[in-house]
């Protein structure tokens, strides 16, 4: 009672909430009843989306400081899985659009043009925020993927666009690990022999399998000394080089090395929390991907082959940015490089003690 | 094109929707990160209540005609659905508030007296809509629930109070089911001789089994006496008083016996959507049901066994009245004298032609 | 009582539910704890798989008779339902398969080699008698899908294979909708000069549109001149193989009519239940389709780009299955020729009359 | 290729799994469909349980130490949140087996008797394993709640509750938390301090309030007063006894105040952990709980006010032991004495040193 009370409705601001659904078929006499449905969604949306965006903020200063206090990657992580619980939720939204028909969509679908989720600017941000970069969006009509915005939101993404993602602050963050920098052990000669001891068995094992043909064997071989010969980029900073030509990472060398680190040795306390902050990207990335695929297949079923209101070549396109938009596809790939528990090199004892809580 | 040209932003208004997030906490300088997401899973759960007291009046439409086409079924059936696929889906809109500790809950929440969630004027509409009466209701503080509400929100409930909710429309559309008054052939004769052999059988059967004692016999048969007692209310108009006297019953007789018909005959095309329309109704009060138990255990979580913000008491009520708010309890008692299909009476020819398509 | 009594272990016969998980890792001395997981997981596929195997077989029961009795037809849309309902939650048993890591996987991978997911009969079953044939599959090493299987596995599939599958019984029964061949009102005609007259409508307010250029005037009405040219397909016998050769439709001409005329009339009572069949057909398909989705994302996490256990190229594979394994294709392709509700025909009184209750 | 190479269908015994589903309805000649989904869906919740028991034993096994390495925290709270996982999963297997009416119920319901869930050994481990006692259970026809169960399965019962549970190994390991021992700074103290300040605080707002009547501060006061009574049951372990002997607690003075105390300080990275495995087991005991209301609900839907199968009174002694069944419930009462993060004392610097990582 210190503070001057308040009542629901007026706390909730729902006069601007609930009374914000003006559907256009309504206003030109055609009143559609689904387009209150859609309007819904929609807004239920783009509140999700205002609260993953505030989510993402708070993380990335979490992440945007030179010494992050180990007091607060329980924060970090607790709300990187916040937003992954919100996007399980809103994944679950489009089973009640669907409960739309696409007869039902007809009755005011006129009424939108050239409106389109392409101008959702929250989703935008969202993207831009993650680390999405104009570069690695599928190309759409020729021209940058903010052009469909209103000037002023134009102008924040270009702002956003211009300052470092999640991605980057993760970049960066990974590269301060102390522990690569142990030098009286040489933690990768060590994982290095695990590997090349793991890669003579497994083709020691092909070359005195009885139920193989020669055929069988020399194709088997191929196939595993080109498996090592990708572990063999990950061992030299030089090679390395090739997986980021060809695509296959996009992160710089120091950090997908750390990021390893961190997975293998996820048990020790230190590194309990920063493999859930990898894993939970991982989560969101994912739960990102599913989303996109979905919608194109909403798309497909609302629209079938017409094309979509915001003059997008509609579900094909969709499908296409599907996989193209992943932003964690690094850490995705950096699986190749697992090695089984049983081989991860064991860590001396004054390595470990610096993983563990002060006695 | 026909129409003047609008885009996302604007048309979803969202200028309203995402702005209307203000943290007390923050204008008291003492900014709490998780109020945010308070004050957003609040707003969710009023978009979609709006959402749902849209197809609720839709739904109450239909059912206000004194004759409803048979073309308008399917359209109800699907709003009933909807109705379903929205509150699944905001039922998990707790487990995203749980995200959020009791500890992170104390950081504002001395700024929310006495806003509480008693004061949602949606919900209390939703209630009442459906069929929730004052004298239902759980005894609280000795004043009319609606009395927490905004002076012209009080009226509005008073008003939708007065009117029939859909719980009152669907007891008369269930009375006027023409094919309980096909009198030539008496359908609960036939049911009453089903009723009378089964339980007659099920007494022999206990009566002549070996592996029972004298005493569970007895018991035995004690228990199916009883039940049959049951079945004789459901028999006579006179007897089916007891069941209303003692709460088991509030709807009528007439329109009780007819939801059991379009039970037992579901499958005749006739009655496949109002069956869907009973079954509907049932799911909507279950969901009701678990999100209040769900509320319930959460405010435990959240508050201890301190007082809820409203002043109320807090989870103990919440829970009390879980049980008590449930509006179609009668179609769940109703499964009580449901019996086996193979017992169930074959309607005679000229009967059936009528719960048939034309030819 | 009347039957002897049974006990809940025996009953559910749970000696075989649940002490059939052995982790090969622990035979071989290597204890793997998420192994069990693993096994679970799949187990219960399998388990819900066979359910919805089961309520398939009697879907396909019912549709696999010349004159199907309208009295089943609430029975056939419960148990499309129901798969519906067993999909959306097996979709969510990846996310549990998630809450394993990859490092985790890899501490008993090699011990699966070379059991696949590849080997499911029963996920193979489903595919096959909902209807993927084999020559819509992607080719996987240049043999049948079906080489993996066990040879009397194999065979149960070549069976299955070799008769109606849902989609062929479907598409027949959609073929003997009556209300096509009412031939004293010619409804294609009446649905043509909607389509035609819609057509021009749009053109002309292209064409008299101020805030088009002549360029964008050109070529929007180049985009609807080609639409135009398709609904031209949809009218003409002919026309419409052009539709089937570029492999726009599968089903025939005749089915497709019958599909779309269900699906502008579904509010008509005789069509409202045919309408929710093929609701829940496309409901089955997209959720299969969801499905494999999830599985190639999860693919790439576990495995990164190594070859999955079974010898595929691993998650691109089943990336691209992912589409090409669509089986209604036909009836989300179909919405491209629905027309608003507002330009359908109306039905002659006579016409109605067949398609309600008789009086 | 290191092992035998093995089958799919082999390694996870689908002979077992998928030819385990007999239909007794069939047996009889009276073959119901939807018998199997009932079996199927039970059978689905077994190996689910399997799986939670398989996780809860390896969890007891890493607090069963009477110094448990900071390295199997991380694992741990994953295998607490995968049960949490699976727990939602299988919250909604219900939704599946309402898609079972009560009429559908009925053609088999007389086949089961008197198999009933109540027979549900591992459901009954694993309640036990949680720390659900005998003498915390409704009682039941006045019999331990095993004796339902087969003999052996009573052996095993019994044996397990003779064990420590995980509830009394959680409570050993909170009572060792070392640093409520550094006793050269007493933070109960201070703790104690900063209670007395906000009831001062709180007490003199309310005295001071011109928007209360006299009546109405005496009211407030009172409450205030009472609840400052029960925090003084926290200070001291004489007075602590008021609140385990009216039930308010069962767990022990010093196992409670580590279990606030790391809630008041989860952000240090020591107590990250150990946050999460209280946050955890509430999360599990409310799934629980969940499950066991959703599971009345469905019992008073499918059997009306009949007896259940298992000859329990039905429903209502579901529905009674919802709350009385929850097993961690000091730790939802424990909120009761939470303090606002402001007022929460600061830590001295050495005592902050020891919660860190080594230097």
């Amino acid at each position: 009672m210190k503070y001057p009370p308040v009542q629901y409705h007026e706390y909730l601001q729902l006069e601007n909430i609930i009374n914000s659904q003006n559907r256009r078929s309504a206003d030109y006499n055609k009143p559609a009843h689904d387009e209150m449905l859609f309007i819904v969604v929609h807004q239920a949306y783009e509140l999700w989306f205002k609260q993953i965006d505030f989510e993402l903020n708070s993380i990335m200063e979490i992440f945007n400081q030179t010494l992050i206090p180990d007091s607060s990657m329980g924060t970090a992580v607790s709300r990187l899985e916040r937003i992954i619980s919100i996007q399980k939720l809103i994944l679950g939204q489009i089973d009640i659009m669907e409960t739309m028909t696409p007869l039902d969509f007809l009755d005011f679908r006129e009424f939108l043009y050239p409106a389109s989720g392409f101008q959702s600017l929250q989703w935008r941000l969202i993207e831009t925020k993650l680390g999405l970069k104009q570069e690695n969006r599928l190309n759409y009509q020729n021209e940058p993927f903010y052009k469909q915005l209103l000037p002023h939101q134009q102008d924040l993404v270009k702002e956003t666009l211009s300052k470092e993602s999640l991605i980057d602050l993760i970049e960066k963050w990974l590269e301060r690990t102390p522990f690569l920098q142990m030098n009286q052990f040489d933690f990768w000669k060590l994982y290095q022999n695990s590997v090349n001891k793991m890669f003579q068995e497994d083709i020691h094992v092909v070359e005195t399998n009885p139920r193989l043909s020669e055929d069988e064997k020399l194709r088997t071989i191929a196939m595993l000394k080109s498996s090592l010969s990708m572990f063999d980029c990950f061992m030299s900073e030089d090679r390395f080089k090739e997986l980021q030509e060809n695509g296959y990472f996009k992160l710089s060398f120091k950090s997908l090395r750390a990021a390893l680190m961190i997975q293998l040795y996820r048990d020790e306390p230190i590194f309990q929390m920063p493999f859930r902050v990898l894993k939970s990207l991982q989560d969101i990335d994912e739960n990102m991907t599913q989303w996109r695929y979905r919608h194109a297949l909403m798309a497909h079923r609302m629209l079938g082959k017409k094309i979509g209101t915001g003059g997008s070549s509609g579900s094909d396109y969709l499908k296409s940015a599907t996989e193209k938009h992943k932003i964690f596809t690094d850490f995705f790939n950096l699986t190749t490089f697992l090695i089984p528990r049983s081989q991860v090199p064991i860590l001396p004892k004054d390595v470990l003690k610096k993983l563990h809580f002060a006695e």
